[in-house]
C-alpha cells in the first residue's frame, strides 16, 4: 500500500506544481510579492500578520489569504483592519494547495495590491510539500515548541527563506537553546535568516520589517 | 482534482480501518491497553510519557511506539528508562497508520506488556483521520497554542477520550481562558475528560494517573 500512496502523491504534486507556476505568473504580472507563512497551530502566524498590517499601513497595500480546516476567526481579525481577506476552509485537508490559492487570487483586486500574505494551515508537515506560487517561505517556530523541531520536521526548515522564532517574551520560562537551534538549522539550511521575535510585545520585529521592506522594494512598487 | 483526491482517500482509509481492526484484535488477545497520543509539535507528548513511565514502574509493564517524520530522539529517551521502544520514521507522512503499528506490534513481546502508548506524529489534523486500533484517544493541547484550537481543528477534539491541557506552569504568561476552552470543547465533545497538567513540574498529573489506572484495571491485568 505504501508504494501506491507514493504514486498518487506524485501525480497530485505534479498537478499542484503546474497550478503554482500559474499563480506565480499571475502575481508577477501585477508586481505583487506573495509570502507563504507556515507554522504549528498557535505559533503566532496571525499575530505576526496583525503586526505587519500595522507597520505597512500607508506604505504598501496588503491582502491576506487565510487557510484553516474550519472557522473564519483569523480572516475576521484581518478584515477588521480594513485589509482584503479571503478565508479558505479546507474541510479536513491539512494544507493549502495551489488550486485553492488560484481561486482566492480570482477574488482579489490584484491591480490594487502590493503584498499578499498567505497564512497556511497550522502544520509543520503537509504544508511543506505543496507549492503555492509564493515568492518566499516564511516559517514561524514558537519558543514553547522546543529547539529540537528542525530534527523532527526537516523539510519545513530546509525550505524556509526566513525563520521567525516567536514568543521570545516567554524564553525565561522554557528550555529553548537559541544557539543549539541555530546550529541545527544551519546544517539543514545555511542561508535562511533566523529572527527571534515576540509578535505579542513587538520586540525584535524590526529585522523582520526590514527583511520584508527589502523584499517589497526589490519587487518594485506600483505607485 | 478535489473529488479525485477524496476518492483515493476513502480507499486508503478503508484499508487502514481493516488493519486497525486487526491491531485491536491482537492487543485484545494479550489483554493490552493501547493508547494513541496526539498533539501539535512540542506540546509535550514525550514529557507526559516520561512522567507516566515513572508512575507505572513496578505497577504495569509498558511499551512505547514513537512516530516521527525523522530522528530517534524520543525513542532514545524512553529506551534509557528500560522501556521497550519502537521508533517509526514515516519519512514524510504526517501521521502513523495501522499498518505501521502492525509492524511495530510484531516487534514487541506482547505477552510481557500491559500498556502500549503510541506517540503519534506532531499534528492536529492527519493523525485524527487514521485509526490505529488503539482503545483510547489521548490528546494534548498546550497552553501556548491558545484556547481557540477546538474551533480550528474540530475533528481531533471530537474524537478525544481525554484532553490534557499541558504547560499549566506558564498559564500566567499566556491569554488562555480555561473556561472558554471547556465550553467550546463541550459543544464538540461533551464526554471527553479535560485535565489541566504540567508534564514538566508534575502538577495536576494525579487525575491523569487515576484515569489511566482505571482504564488499565478495566482492561484486566495479566499478573
Amino acid at each position: 500500500m505504501g508504494v501506491k500512496i507514493l504514486t498518487i502523491k506524485e501525480d497530485i504534486l505534479g498537478a499542484n506544481a503546474e497550478n503554482a507556476k500559474g499563480n506565480r505568473e499571475l502575481v508577477d504580472k501585477h508586481h505583487i510579492l506573495m509570502l507563504n507563512v507556515t507554522s504549528s497551530p498557535g505559533a503566532g502566524k496571525t499575530s505576526l500578520i496583525m503586526q505587519t498590517i500595522g507597520r505597512l499601513k500607508g506604505k504598501a497595500r496588503m491582502a491576506v489569504i487565510e487557510g484553516d480546516i474550519a472557522s473564519t476567526i483569523d480572516a475576521d481579525k484581518v478584515s477588521k483592519e480594513g485589509i482584503p481577506a479571503i478565508q479558505i476552509n479546507t474541510e479536513g485537508a491539512c494544507h493549502l494547495d495551489a488550486n485553492m490559492i488560484k481561486k482566492a487570487l480570482d477574488n482579489l483586486d490584484l491591480g490594487q495590491i502590493d503584498l499578499i500574505v498567505i497564512e497556511n494551515v497550522g502544520n509543520l508537515i503537509c504544508t511543506a510539500e505543496f507549492a503555492l506560487g509564493a515568492h518566499k517561505q516564511v516559517m514561524l517556530l514558537s519558543v514553547p515548541e522546543g529547539d529540537d523541531k528542525p530534527l523532527k520536521y526537516p523539510l519545513m526548515f530546509t525550505q524556509a527563506d526566513v525563520i521567525l522564532i516567536n514568543k521570545t517574551d516567554v524564553l525565561p520560562h522554557f528550555d529553548f537553546n537559541m544557539s543549539a537551534f541555530s546550529k541545527t538549522v544551519s546544517g539543514l539550511n545555511p542561508v535562511a535568516a533566523i529572527i527571534p521575535i515576540s509578535a505579542k510585545t513587538g520586540e525584535g520585529l524590526e529585522p523582520w520589517f526590514s527583511w520584508l521592506e527589502d523584499a517589497l522594494e526589490r519587487r518594485g512598487t506600483k505607485a
